[in-house]
């Protein structure tokens, strides 16, 4: 990149804000899982929508390629540039501001680069509840949980990021500011241009602020893991939570017994959590507003209609809220303990509901197909039909010969959710990992409506080029 | 219309489906509030998918405009012809399957055509709840309400029918089709398409069949009419009702005396509903999945407080399931009513919660400012922050000279509303008769791109022209 235009881009941010210096670039280009290998030879870090603004001004001016980032959890090298070091790196952590939290409406006006974390608990403080909760929720930041349309584990009860936003403040790829900050829940005056910025990976605009719905906040929870023999048990058991609990079920997490005893040996828990193992586990949440008991009674009386009925096989509830806290943190450390077993080849899928068992049966055995004695590690959002279904390295092998696997059980595990007609990439999003899975799975309709419309938004190709599409 | 490119529609769906005697079109041309005109010189009436994707490759290649029609209810005119008399009306009324129930992952498949009163009788058969519900349910048909994205009285616990949609079939204006019937709630691969047809009201293609979400049927609900003296002391209820009420608050809708006092008489009843006449009222319903009382009880606890806390001033509750219709059908029949007392501006607007107070005050003051004696009749759905804000001719007044009002009563109102960063088509959309509305108060980066998605999709302009856009 000339010194000419790195100068331009400095005067705009300021010099402090316009990195050159490869070691203080190199954090941002560490990714989670160490796939990605970008390079940039600029990081830009601009403090308000209209810096962002006269940046993307010149980067059409120049055609300077421009990748956004913002806490850098993903997990599909969406918030990376690529390895040939043209594109400029934004970061978005300096757009932190929570511009009002508006408590009758309960809605909030937040920028992209404050960290979710921080907002849950800036809310908490006025007595809101925002639900979105993900095991990166310490660094990852708002824009991107829109722009990868995160999910986790409140989607059950309270939607995915998309659900939870009101309106969006974009700056579009030729600089211009899109204000579309709405404070109502309906809007019906023309196309839905917010559905399309959420979720586009940065590649049709940078998203810089975001009005998001709050709740009123849940005054007690109780929270159990149950033990139960199938996956069609765990449905069936799902399905007698929804009649009982309706809203108040917050949490229903599905996991492998492999993947329990993986996090509880990660946490160093040398006791099982009930008496007998089980094939499988479903950690149970239920919230209530009312400070009562009403929580626990509901809990327990799904509980025991669940036993009496020979759903489940056996239940623990948590005695204190130390122990809620580490029932979860089970579940949440499922994929860092996994990690210590080896490597791993990730699938992140929604199944209809229905087919869960059937697939989890015939997904085995196209595992022990093509790496005969690597472990499934499947646990996930069971609620939502999302599962992380990832095949954890056999005992022994050599962790990159079992990886030179990756691309060859993608495509067969993702051929066998299309079959039932699921989701490849149910809350990751596309990034770089799965262009080409995107390529052979989406309909050749699909794929050109969606270059129609990446072309409409950025005919130059600079917004975060090399991802998605 | 040439005769022989009548002949080669009628050749696609058959002579009995091809109609051009206007007499029997007639009816569809005919509309609710009777501000539309609209012409043409054949009616389709396709029975498939492949049908429609026949019928607009033969409209691409002789550059027809097509304008799909529903129930023909909508009441901004998206799904009338224009005067000039060149489009061809295509009914969906004959692509009325549904084509699955699946009651374990808890959605159905559905044509567009389906009346929604019978998909909800369908699934209440299966013990499942579709939520959608508004005045027209007996005769507005999926398709049209997915196309306006509409809302009515169960979005506060459920949402619009954008929520409620997990995925669509469409026939593109180049014929094209587009499958995208996903069955799972979270997919994030590629940008979101669905959101784009949703709202579109039939200006990017034809949406055929949708995936919708259906829900667990609740057991019980107990309704009541409270009367208060203040829009800010319907929010106030609002928020203690929130609190206590969580999901199972499924209704809140506010109405002034006059709406109420309009409903009742013309609903042929004498007494009215509470001892004394109050200011405004609220019709609050709480559902239960349970069939313990639970609904009751938990209504009860929130009057009881309310009363207490001198937020409302009185209550009644409905004391049988005829009375709970009764209730409702009060609410419903308010827009019938309101015909009676003469002509009427409307206004389909959504503010944000806390400002609804000062929007009510300064809104009667324009009023009263280009029409003296102008009677307000608003009413609506307060927990989405939606107001039909209708504005009827004073008494005595003739009602043509009244109408003539429309546009510049329309501008005031709807600019109050922007001040107030609300929506000035909260649920019925904009169609023929808010395009003017669009361009003075979307802002030229939205409509600009609104303009570029419209080429995209449908760079002819055949696809229901002169709506919308």
């Amino acid at each position: 990149m000339e010194q000419e235009l790195i100068e331009r881009f400095r005067e705009i941010v300021g010099a402090k804000h316009a990195i050159i210096d490869q070691a203080l670039i190199a954090p941002y280009l560490l990714e989670e899982r160490g796939l990605f290998h970008g390079k940039t030879p600029l990081l830009l870090r601009p403090s308000s929508p209209q810096e962002i603004s006269l940046i993307m001004q010149l980067a059409s001016q120049t055609c300077t390629s421009i990748v956004p980032q913002g806490g850098n959890t993903g997990l599909v090298g969406g918030q990376q540039p690529d390895e040939r070091g043209e594109s400029v790196l934004l970061s978005m952590e300096r757009l932190n501001k929570v511009r009002t939290i508006n408590l009758e409406g309960n809605f909030v006006v937040v920028e992209a680069g404050v960290i979710l974390q921080d907002l849950q608990k800036k809310v908490a403080e006025s007595d809101r509840f925002f639900p979105l909760s993900l095991a990166s929720e310490g660094s990852c930041q708002i824009g991107g949980n829109l722009s990868s349309n995160a999910g986790g584990t409140a989607v059950l009860a309270y939607g995915t990021m998309r659900d939870l936003c009101l309106g969006l403040e974009v700056v579009l790829p030729d600089g211009r500011i899109l204000d579309d900050l709405r404070f109502v829940k309906k809007d019906n005056s023309g196309y839905d241009l917010k559905n399309l910025f959420i979720g586009a990976e940065g590649t049709l605009g940078i998203i810089t602020a975001a009005v998001l719905k709050l709740f009123p906040k849940p005054k007690e929870k109780a929270v159990a893991y149950v033990g139960l023999r199938s996956p069609s048990k765990a449905l069936e058991f799902l399905s007698l939570a929804q009649a009982h609990g309706g809203g108040m079920l917050t949490g229903f997490e599905f996991m492998s017994k492999l993947s329990l005893q993986l996090s509880l040996s990660y946490n160093m828990c040398e006791n099982s959590l009930l008496e007998h193992e089980h094939e499988w586990y479903v950690l149970i949440n239920i919230s209530s507003l009312h400070g009562d008991g009403e929580a626990l009674s509901v809990l327990s009386t799904i509980l025991e209609e669940a036993i009496n009925g020979a759903i489940i096989d056996d239940a623990v509830i948590a005695q204190s809220l130390k122990q809620q806290d580490f029932f979860w943190q089970l579940r949440e450390s499922i994929s860092s303990a996994q990690k210590l077993a080896g490597g791993s080849i990730k699938h992140d899928i929604a199944i209809p509901l229905a087919s869960i068992p059937n697939f989890i049966a015939e997904a085995a055995l196209i595992v022990e197909d093509i790496a005969p004695g690597a472990r499934v590690v499947c646990f996930g959002h069971m609620g939502d039909g999302n599962l992380h279904y990832n095949v954890t390295q056999p005992v022994g092998v050599d962790t990159t010969v079992f990886l030179q696997l990756w691309s060859k059980m993608n495509h067969c595990i993702h051929s066998l959710v299309m079959h039932y007609k699921g989701a490849f990439s149910a809350e990751h999003g596309i990034g770089q990992l799965k262009r080409e899975e995107l390529r052979s799975f989406k309909s050749s309709v699909a794929l050109d409506i969606m270059q129609g419309i990446k072309k409409t938004f950025d005919p130059l190709g600079i917004m975060n080029p090399g991802k998605v599409l």
